[in-house]
């Protein structure tokens, strides 16, 4: 069976996440829905990695056999038309090799997350951003993440319930830029631990916020213990932005 | 009774545009709710113009008279509890002085239309820009918008229901840009008519598309007749950008 690799936006809002669940309507469920509609058979869409409810997606890549082949921009099409009313917009389909996997053949994965600072809350932008009404300190954020680039292990950004057999990952980027009223980091490593990037995020703004001194987040990092590390930030200003693959 | 300018931002999706009608929930509506539950006395919210239904704002103006005088940031902070839980929020209050008419002081408003101009729907953006999935020529609609520049009867471009006295108004600036899928085009004008941004975003689509010559901008301008311009783009890529006024 021909194999497809899926480049898809969603909006996470109200979504239970990537992976099929029993309390809730995921990404998954409703891309499978509408391959069944599609194509009619029964096919399971593999992500390259779950993201959490409320979590969004400029470009999240995923994989599926279907049963026969056809062009790229008609499935595309064909799926876009079936995802409807959904949120979730296939950007695009490569066919790929039969070994591809969405989850195994990824290289890298960037997150961006944004956060609104400013006095006022969000009322555009709202669960597509964390206000923080506090004036945050981009300079000491920024010296902040600096301090959490390269290979260490991240048990204190870690959540209980993260799978991965080792702490250890290696942070290739981990960039944050202000324009107007908007804070963003952008976070870039082959990949990550369960909630590592807001578990990161929220441990920037309490150093951006005068809470914690910047050398707190390197003393939180050599704990290596979850208790130390800084809150999990919300869900919702949360966005997977791509997943690097080898070049094919 | 002292007066208060209010700087406004706001997601009119399912909201019945600006004003207070029976029919929905306005921007209006939400506002003047807010003030009566800060100050316990009956308000009208003044605004700088009507805004449609499903248009947004990110930086509507509007008036009020508050029976006592109180400091901008505590108004602007009460008035923010007291919007929830809709996607309304005040930026910015300033004391202004008792002549200040939010409507009659404006000196320009300037707006920006957002087309999402690529094959896959919008996810992430549903609701808040217009979905063109056909490729708009860039060039041809910047040549078409400057055909409109000026000061011109504008007929061809003005809603039957507008209720302006005279359809000749001068459009300072109409520019459109790109970047990624996105095209935004920006007018700035003293004022406009009902529907004119809307209406120039149509016509300027049928040229992006290849529908319309360059030229027949002009001649639908030179017909002063509604049937000569081309259809109404929709309300959701709609943003009022700012109100300007002359500096106090």
């Amino acid at each position: 069976m021909p194999r497809y690799r899926l480049i898809l936006e969603y909006d996470g809002t109200g979504l239970v996440g990537w992976q099929r669940q029993n309390n809730g309507l995921s990404v998954q469920e409703i891309l499978e829905t509408a391959a069944l509609r599609y194509c009619g058979k029964k096919v399971t869409v593999h992500g390259a990695g779950r993201t959490d409810a409320g979590v969004h997606a400029l470009g999240q890549a995923a994989h599926l056999d279907l049963p026969r082949e056809a062009s790229p921009d008609v499935i595309r099409n064909a799926l876009n038309q079936h995802v409807k009313p959904h949120a979730v917009t296939v950007l695009e389909v490569a066919r790929v090799a039969d070994n591809f996997d969405a989850r195994r053949s990824a290289r890298g994965r960037v997150y961006r997350y944004r956060i609104l600072n400013r006095r006022p809350p969000a009322a555009l932008e709202r669960g597509r951003v964390w206000h923080v009404g506090p004036h945050l300190d981009l300079a000491a954020m920024q010296d902040g993440a600096k301090l959490l680039l390269g290979k260490h292990d991240f048990s204190s950004f870690r959540d209980s319930l993260c799978q991965a057999k080792s702490p250890v990952k290696t942070l290739d980027a981990l960039e944050v830029t202000r324009a107007g009223d908007e804070i963003q980091i952008e976070a870039r490593a082959r990949s990550f631990l369960h909630h590592q990037v807001r578990n990161m995020v929220g441990t920037l703004k309490l150093v951006g916020a005068g809470k914690w001194k910047v050398r707190q987040v390197s003393e939180a990092l050599d704990a290596r213990d979850r208790r130390a590390g800084g809150p999990t930030a919300p869900a919702e200003g949360l966005y997977l932005v791509e997943v690097i693959y080898p070049p094919t």
